[in-house]
């Protein structure tokens, strides 16, 4: 089943402790599209400026990821340039933020697009998140939301509306306790799931994901690495494996949910181990196979029946 | 099989967002004896003041804990005195430690303690814990150790002295960074491995547990709660489940050691539901168990052969 998302398209310019990288791809439709491209077709709406590079058009359309709803505008293709810590990925300052051609980002999907059963809204203005939504010609089966600190503080009112009516909610547990005012993760996603969504996904980087639906819980640590090269689109690259493997399966049970969280986990592994989308690329499907089951080593223990007994 | 800790005795006075205790039982000792109890029989090295209640011995000793190793001095028991941040249980400020006889501990054990086969040298002076391991007969078949920030920071030379002959060291996350001066605990617990123990029990609170054993790796979430009424001893609690668990099992292959994580990580959420030992000192043997089933659901999702086939 075919997903369409929208996103930022971005130049980014990246410091972290293994070195640097000017003016590389990135923004989160970018991470997002070759995460989710991997599991199924993907429609991509973003804008982007006349500095836009053709090979980074042909780069993605070679991956069969739609641009039909991608608007080329006079002007400059968005920027971001940050530093990463050196000793603690976590951890962020960002230089600069240039807007540009992305302030007067109004998109107009294709009648195709409209028509998409899967929807993501990746982190983006709420307005524009809220633009394509109502757009759809029938509300999609399944609407996935990501944002971010910055909308939380600046336009939370537009933010809410749009939250009120997705299905699956992606942020990072510092955003929800924001988001909600609540100071424990299992009392902010109580607090999310009354406004509208059934499955909220609480991101915590190094520490893993813990994902709630409605009384149901999973909760997953993290790929362990050691080394890190760009956390930038960690998250992003974790949605879309997540919603990309929801599209793959087109079903919404918990046990889906469960292998989606280990998928967007795998894949935004990948992501932080080289820039931009450097590690993502490419990849052979045996190694996300195996990172899977490596997953499963990780976290696998007997339970009591499998045990044999009880353990007191 | 029995185990033989040392550790502290002591009163803490603690206040957290759930209210306040003064003068509560507390100590590494005790936190960890009352949760390994429920595994094995322990024996517990430690001193106390002439102050020392009788009401709390009466306590431990009619849970069968072995006291014939607790020394009782002239003067006043250890006390500890803190605040936890009612929004932030990770967070604490310490108001007042009163070393008071612990200053004098020189543990002298009997000879039926000096043959134990199990160890575990709690959170106390490193010279306590060298002492007491200088004292067994022959080297225990299984040595725990945990320390906290103030010994790595203040007593280094012998703390390390002590991890060179044990089998399991546990530290939180930031401790086996500060320990080993590396920035990532997978480079950290490699750098530990080299200077002896086999078994590295990285603890990240509220972020669970992750296990290296010589290139085998666990790692598993925390229990979710939405409240936490007093996190002090959560560590020692682990501590205690884990190593009373091995202790029962007797067996140091992969798997015992990752039900023992899981059995730590139960103890230790069973007591931060209470203050002091409140909420682990009566626990029913079925509520250990359910919980250690709660851990398999919260973490548990299909491999890719139990989902018949690959995820892409």
């Amino acid at each position: 089943m075919s997903l369409l998302v929208v996103g930022t398209l971005a130049y980014d310019s990246v410091t972290t402790g293994a070195g640097y990288r000017e003016e590389s791809l990135g923004g989160s439709g970018m991470y997002f599209s070759i995460a989710a491209n991997y599991f199924t077709d993907v429609s991509l709406v973003a804008i982007v400026g006349t500095d836009f590079k053709n090979s980074e058009r042909f780069f993605l359309a070679n991956k069969n990821i739609d641009l039909s709803n991608v608007e080329t505008k006079e002007g400059n293709t968005f920027r971001w340039k940050g530093i990463y810590d050196p000793n603690n990925p976590n951890s962020r300052e960002t230089i600069s933020t240039d807007i540009n051609v992305l302030a007067e980002f109004s998109p107009k999907l294709t009648s195709e697009a409209r028509a998409k059963e899967y929807l993501f809204l990746a982190n983006i203005d709420p307005s524009a998140q809220m633009n394509v939504l109502n757009q759809m010609d029938t509300r999609p089966k399944l609407i996935g939301l990501d944002t971010m600190d910055f909308w939380i503080n600046s336009d939370r009112d537009n933010l809410q509306k749009v939250i009120e009516n997705i299905d699956i909610l992606f942020m990072d547990d510092a955003e929800i306790k924001s988001y909600t005012g609540e100071t424990n993760i299992v009392a902010a996603a109580d607090s999310v799931h009354e406004s509208g969504p059934k499955v909220i996904v609480v991101k915590k980087g190094e520490h893993g994901v813990t994902v709630f639906n409605q009384g149901k819980i999973f909760s997953t640590p993290a790929y362990l690495l050691n080394t890190v090269t760009d956390p930038t689109g960690a998250g992003d690259s974790f949605a879309g494996g997540f919603m990309g493997y929801m599209a793959k399966k087109q079903g919404t049970d918990f046990s889906t949910i469960k292998e989606a969280t280990i998928m967007g986990t795998v894949m935004g592994s990948f992501t932080v181990q080289g820039f931009s989308v450097e590690n993502i690329s490419d990849l052979e499907e045996n190694k996300i196979n195996d990172r899977y089951e490596e997953m499963v080593n990780l976290t696998r223990f007997p339970s009591l029946s499998e045990k044999g007994g009880p353990v007191v």
